[in-house]
């Protein structure tokens, strides 16, 4: 499937600032100097209580496989890179550590949800692609969560490929909808690759085929026994419906009826209408399937009017999280080895106080009451620090200090998992059965304020003391250094 | 780069019902039919007065390769589909015809972009992938075209991968963008896979490897002599303008010191101050670079308040067409083989009069006023019609019919190319400099009230009277057959 190229590779799915970067780093001999930089976004999507994170598979597939292929390397030639650079990339592949969140988990901003420690070089060039992998994907994740937490226990169905910005969107999109709740994908190959069950019956090309629904829905149930007749091709209550009845009717057992699906409309009005018509045709077990640009909103409001939708099905504002398409996710560099061998923590400033990073190597645990099983918050804080072992943690919120509490009787949950060591992989990936269960399991961890999907509670997300003084140091400093120089 | 399987193929990127539905036709024996789809839109994106056609590229790409491998068939399998249907997938291959307009072309709402004509089982399984392309491409070569327009001679760059929802929208978004009027992209793949010219200098990461501004200027300089000084890591006017400064002086000719580039903060405010610190200092030609969640609206608002900026980097709004991250292209029937052999036009109905299709074979002529060389609209006319050999032509709005002109002296331009001819690609696709330059070209035939970002004028895209009067036709035998049934 290489475009063009045979052996098309992701190695130059970066930006060219990352390849020029690491060239002076090359250049200056710096460039396997041990560098830690930490993916974080600074706002939760769609103004959500949380967020679901994934990508990680993804990931891990992209980092096995990163090398410079022949046309990659003669690419750059052309760019005017030099052979002394050029035989360095040659042998470049993938030697760090990664630690990250693992897919379902529960995250928030401002938090590391993948860390990576590399070789500078290595870490710099990797940035494009760990960004545009882990903002679109927990997006999703996150948009479906929501979607799922409306629905409650009715079944809700991704069919959003034609709307997907592109094929990988349609392919992992509908991996991450999985992910935060969702039964199944309409896209084959996704169920192909991820398993994950697939649905769909049949479009309304099928109806204009055979130019009557009669004929068509008859066709239809010859070789699929399990019938979901689209209904509202011409007319959905004077046609659609009664056709579908008729039908059923006809063919009795020869057939599951399980459902119809309504496309277009007032959802509202036809849902109920064709419900009636249903049940007085002895067809009670019969499920409505809705779709046509439903999200959130529309289905908490199809609820509320009484809509008589069991299955849900969801395309464009799901695949391409419509009301915010992008998640802002950032990678930041926090610490790096000095000349003599020393990890030296950085910082950036910036006018925006919401941009200023944390300095320094860090690690994210959930602090968790032991005695209701809910969750007090996340507490980042240094490598070197063990809360885990502490009996009394002090959390403040790392902008407003004032805001603070002690915790006791806690359980203090790492967050990240081993992913790469040296460049190996240590991590076995579960399969997506199990990460949506995990995903729903970590929600239950969450008192149900932070989970609702208008004006959640703020969760909690504290810097230890250790490490808010180490921030503030580091931004002292700077201010120093620009007085000093300004 | 297969995920998971060797032969990881694009063939089962369909939604399920699509091959449900070829498996129905087969086992009736009209899956080798000959059927007539067309994709098209409803309503022009970003309420921009015109779109930039995107997606050939890929499609030629996709349909040459469209094969069921060993593991496709082997998943298909497992999902129930039964060995006589599958054995009929094995030697599935496109055979059709494909009709398009080509990369760059202007289109409007309601005109057919892609026409196939193919035996109704492969016309079917193509439309997800079809309009998984089409939609996304379309959608960003207009969002492209769209801040072109307002930055006028400006310099636009694209540097949104990390932003972009997944891999594939990062790669070919960035290639739409540069037919839309994009002069660069920074995604290294795109470069070397399509030609586009790459850009990027460094990033914020690299002032704090270094740790100073000064220190990292200068190493970034011994190596890349065409040097973008990125000034906002720490304080853009008290420190990073003057830094960049101080390294240009030192270095003098043995750089060139084409740019700083802002990246947060107030951009008209800094932009103006670095430009005066940089005139001071005898640097008149350096180019000031913004970036920071720019978009048409942004940039029109900077210009307005004199901002000095020279050259615009565009991430995030552009790559995920963040206003409207979706376009809504469908792919619908228009006429089908009967058991005669005889083609029979087909229609669909609906409750929202904007979804009810119009039948027919048709193409679609750009109507080109001879004296000024401007358009006066779009004409779409059954396939048998000829308006190319007319002395005058009615064009009627097709709801509207009321608003109605006679046009003589013009030329008619068949905006469609043929691309496959029985399964064979008879198209040989133009280097991407020309299709920018045919964009660009095409725009110079709209009148400037269709191409304000602000309510333009709506360009009229009419139906010819034989066109009109089928469809009527079939929406009055539709109804006649509901009430009879009804």
């Amino acid at each position: 499937m290489g475009y063009k190229f045979e052996d098309d590779s992701l190695m130059l799915h970066t930006d060219l600032y990352q390849i020029n970067m690491a060239e002076t780093y090359w250049e200056d001999g710096i460039s396997e100097r041990n560098s830690v930089f930490e993916v974080y976004f600074r706002k939760l999507p769609f103004d959500n209580g949380y967020a679901v994170f994934a990508g990680l598979e993804r990931i891990i597939h992209y980092l096995e496989n990163l090398h410079f292929t022949e046309t990659d390397i003669s690419y750059l030639r052309k760019q005017g890179f030099q052979e002394d650079f050029l035989n360095y990339l040659k042998d470049f592949r993938f030697t760090g550590n990664l630690r990250s969140v693992v897919e379902g988990e529960i995250v928030f901003a401002n938090e590391p949800l993948v860390r990576v420690e590399a070789p500078l070089a290595q870490a710099q060039i990797i940035e494009t692609a760990l960004l545009n992998i882990v903002n679109y994907q927990t997006l999703i994740a996150t948009k479906a969560s929501r979607i799922k937490h409306v629905i409650g226990h009715g079944v809700v169905m991704e069919f959003g490929s034609r709307r997907a910005q592109e094929l990988d969107a349609a392919l992992w999109g509908t991996r991450a909808a999985f992910i935060g709740g969702f039964a199944s994908t309409s896209n084959v190959r996704a169920g192909k690759l991820f398993g994950i069950p697939i649905s769909g019956t049949h479009a309304h090309s099928m109806i204009q085929a055979y130019r009557d629904e009669y004929t068509a829905f008859h066709k239809y149930a010859r070789r699929h026994k399990d019938c979901v007749f689209l209904v509202d091709t011409y007319d959905t209550l004077k046609s659609g419906v009664p056709n579908a009845i008729k039908v059923a009717k006809e063919l009795g057992d020869k057939i599951n009826f399980l459902g119809i699906r309504l496309d277009s409309g007032d959802l509202a009005y036809l849902s109920k209408e064709a419900r009636k018509m249903l049940d007085e045709a002895g067809f009670t077990e019969t499920k409505i399937v809705a779709s046509n640009d439903l999200d959130e909103y529309t289905i908490m409001n199809l609820k509320a009017q009484g809509a008589k939708i069991d299955i849900w099905g969801i395309g464009t504002k799901l695949i391409t999280a419509f009301d915010q398409p992008a998640l802002g996710g950032v990678y930041k560099l926090v610490s790096i080895e000095d000349e003599t061998g020393k990890m030296q923590d950085t910082i950036k400033i910036s006018g925006n106080p919401e941009k200023v990073t944390t300095p320094g190597i860090k690690r994210v645990y959930r602090i968790i009451n032991s005695m209701n099983q809910k969750s007090e918050g996340d507490y980042i804080c240094l490598e070197t620090e063990h809360p885990e072992t502490e009996e009394r943690l002090k959390m403040f919120h790392p902008t407003h200090t004032y805001i603070s509490k002690f915790v006791t009787n806690f359980i203090a949950k790492d967050i990240h998992a081993d992913i790469f060591k040296n460049g190996e992989l240590i991590y076995q990936s579960p399969d997506i059965f199990s990460i949506q269960k995990f995903a729903e399991d970590n929600l239950e961890v969450l008192w149900d304020e932070y989970k609702r999907s208008l004006n959640p509670e703020e969760y909690p997300v504290d810097l230890s003391p250790k490490c808010w003084e180490n921030k503030m140091k580091h931004i002292e400093e700077v201010k120093n250094n620009i007085k000093r120089n300004g």
